[in-house]
């Protein structure tokens, strides 16, 4: 069963979403992955945020550019923790709009809001979500932080040399 | 029966919000007011936003501070010219936050947007709107705006002296 | 009769602000394009600001880049809601020059702004304006955004499978 | 047992770090509190990030303000969900600082980032991320919730009378 | 007779126009002072700036706040070198408005851009230009440059005793 | 004899600083061209700026990049009107660095500063300043502007074609 | 002797770049002060870079708001390392003006730049600087840094309480 | 024995960084090159950090992008001087995330940042830094920089020819 619902304003957006469903997939966490536009199906944005956690969903990743407004609007209507990735979509101001439209969420409803296009680390934060109360996914991101390590100690070895 | 329905995000944005309502009431155009909070009363807000036309509605003025998705959220459900409003609020910053997610909509789904707290110019925007297509208020804007002169003429008289 | 006047301040915004003329042939409502400058041609800029509404038309789409005064000169001179475009031009600081000096224009002469190279939502919105008293064309809108919706929807179907 | 830690870099950051406080106290959820610099105090906030986990806190949240780098270090060296809160401290650059240093991790190493200032959020994300496995705290979330909705109508009811 | 024509676009302007006034004062370099609105007397501006030059001025500043058109307006429509001066009015976005559409003006048509409520700038360089081809005027610029060096280094004086 | 000054921090700002030298040509106004650097060249910077006045240079056109110091310097030593050109090099932060560095200038020294890599009006903008006592170069000015007029009708007939 | 030279551009930036002056007093380095501006007095300024470090000054620290020339003037005729504090001044823009002015040398021409109103840091710095070459002051930076973090503890231990 | 230690945060930053090993070479200073990343190889930058100076490094330069924590966390743990240089990283917010994250360092703990991708000029300020205390160097100082002007004055010739 699915534990991290992964949702995007638009298709355009997949290319940078994709990396958080290969980084939960090398979690071994299920992930069930949508396209929910606020702007242009509000139904469905009220019936996937409402229903989610009903589902058996443990987190939500939304990722929308410019005036985005999916990972907050979704964040108003779920309990669940909502976690948001500002993509830089064609005509946004520098990536500007789409990351304070994510971050600044008013008082009583908050989003988890990661880098620019950090579709990657929203994945990692869902998995450390659902691994601080499960410890064999914990146990999985500490291996992944010491690979982490690895590759940057070979990356100096080889400079060295 | 109202022609502009005013909303807004907060109570904490009526002192701003008011101005729009005072400018309406000088052109003798009625307006509805309430507070509809995309983030606190999601269902309100899609009840309000499908609704509005069916009312007799004409024009939406939407005003929000930091990350502002009233604007947005409403113009998605609403057929009717929706003006959005950044609202520079408390922990805004600067009060890019507000201008940017209200500005940077989507293709498909504009948002007039106005100056930061410009409530007032909002009013004055949606008065012609509703003058496209009434003579009545066209003329009314048409004197407004000699009025604008006039004071500016005035104030030029007195510099003079 | 053209119910809609665009107006560009350079031939190099054309690109851009095709799609406001293309999305308003789309609800089949004429348009009327022009070339005026507010910098090269105030005189035209004077003439075309104070007659617009006599000759028909109800709602002007101006659309400028760098320092961008067309929108809000036409504005102070039009009773007529102006929609204002900001075009990312050649030398422009990322857009925020256009955008800024469309956007912020003072109490009592409103621009309706709308997003960075938004033609398209300006178009949208033109047709709201319109529609705000014309019901035939308030349908229109309101089977485009269901059209919206279907795209949508498809990806999502095709995303799945 | 405490389950959210707490820390901030700076005792002047306490005014703000409170309502993280406050609002998990509102949730029955134990915390703990204790001031940790990046810069001053390196060598306890590697014994603070790399021990956190095996007291059992689950969440840990870390306000900084200027160059905040005590939410990412700490992210860095511990396997749980850090949230980070920018403060807006006295020579801050408008608060674009302490966003930015927090927002902009590199892939690997997440930071749940809140508004500016948004403490209150924080506390509020915390719960939400124990409450995606202890549904006790759910149903808390989903009534604080509510009450959030009950504010918003009884201001509606209040401003239209 | 007056030789430079100093324009505001509103009254709340003088306090910060006039240190122009006065630095020309004390150049004695005549000049005259007016309130032109661009968006609210665009009449009286056409008038004014088409001019200017025909009655003998030499030099135009204008200053003005939010999405500032005077100066660029009158730069449209005036031979003369015109001086802009970017005043942070009351709803700016930190001063970035009135900078931004003063300074980006389009290839053609330049304004001489001083820095934010630099009025006292924009008297100097009025003073300048006209010492560029009279050599009294370009003395007492001379002798000026003299007294800002001779208050520097008596204040480092003071500071070394 | 050269009656405008144009320098330049590097020969990497030639390509933009040439508009100004081809615009001046076109007005039959002398230039005397050259690489002066602040940061480089210091000595040269104020052998340059203490004498231009004295060769018959009435007006210096002065071009960097960066933290462009070499306007706001020219400027302190030299009591002719100088021109400000912020030109966007390889490494600058969007054009912010020289654009701020050349307009913010203090009390008692304005550079007068055009648009992000506008060469071409400050060639333009020392026409008119040798213009306001020059009646000759004055009605080339005039000539120009209408230039400009003609070039926008053309297109605009073309457009309507 | 004096081995620390601190100017700045004018007297009111004293009290920010007091905080420099009284922390080199802590460590026991001796320091010299003065006015220097590089806009009012450029022949200072030019005497000042060019004999610093002929007199024994090691190291140089500059502060300076707005278009902040001063440090990287310095810079470009001294053969010392430069610290340069941007000053957030009366007009500026909000302190980007002075960060930018001084950060972004061109390559060559270094600043060491330190935070917006940063001048304690600077004074540490000048110290590490002379430390890297002195035991004894090396041994007070690590004296100095040992107090940061008692301070840091101290409060960690009144908050526990 | 090397003097100067230069660090990254990641391999893809060594082409930048590699201008400050190469300008160090030409004034033949022994460096020190490693790739130590704050947030993947914590134990290592604390290893680096408190040991760089006892094994008679003089100064360290680290470069980092996005939010860029390596050159402040080393600045918490050694006494030497760090020169912080800012990297425009693949998802960077236009630099300005390494640029803050570097350059707004809490007081006590300074970090001397150089322009964003400014490697080379890191170089040249360590080169300085040990000049302050070795007459050796501080000539080859006074004589690269006489080279700085050579080049800029050949250019110029090249232009008049």
């Amino acid at each position: 069963m699915a534990k991290v619902g992964i949702i995007m304003g638009s298709d355009s957006d997949l290319p940078i979403m994709r990396e958080a469903i290969e980084i939960l997939e090398g979690f071994d966490i299920e992930t069930e992955v949508d396209i929910v536009s606020a702007h242009r199906t509000p139904e469905k944005l009220f019936d996937y945020a409402t229903n989610a956690h009903k589902r058996g969903i443990k987190v939500i990743i939304a990722g929308a550019g410019g005036a985005a407004h999916l990972p907050g609007m979704v964040a108003s209507m779920s309990p669940l923790p909502v976690i948001g990735v500002p993509v830089k979509s064609r005509n946004s101001i520098d990536g500007w709009d789409s990351v304070l439209s994510i971050l600044q969420m008013p008082g009583g409803v908050p989003v988890a809001t990661v880098a620019l296009d950090g579709a990657k680390n929203a994945g990692i934060l869902a998995a450390q979500i659902i691994g601080s109360s499960d410890q064999c996914v914990l146990d999985k991101i500490i291996f992944y932080k010491e690979s982490l390590k690895s590759k940057v100690l070979q990356a100096s070895a080889k400079l060295k040399k």
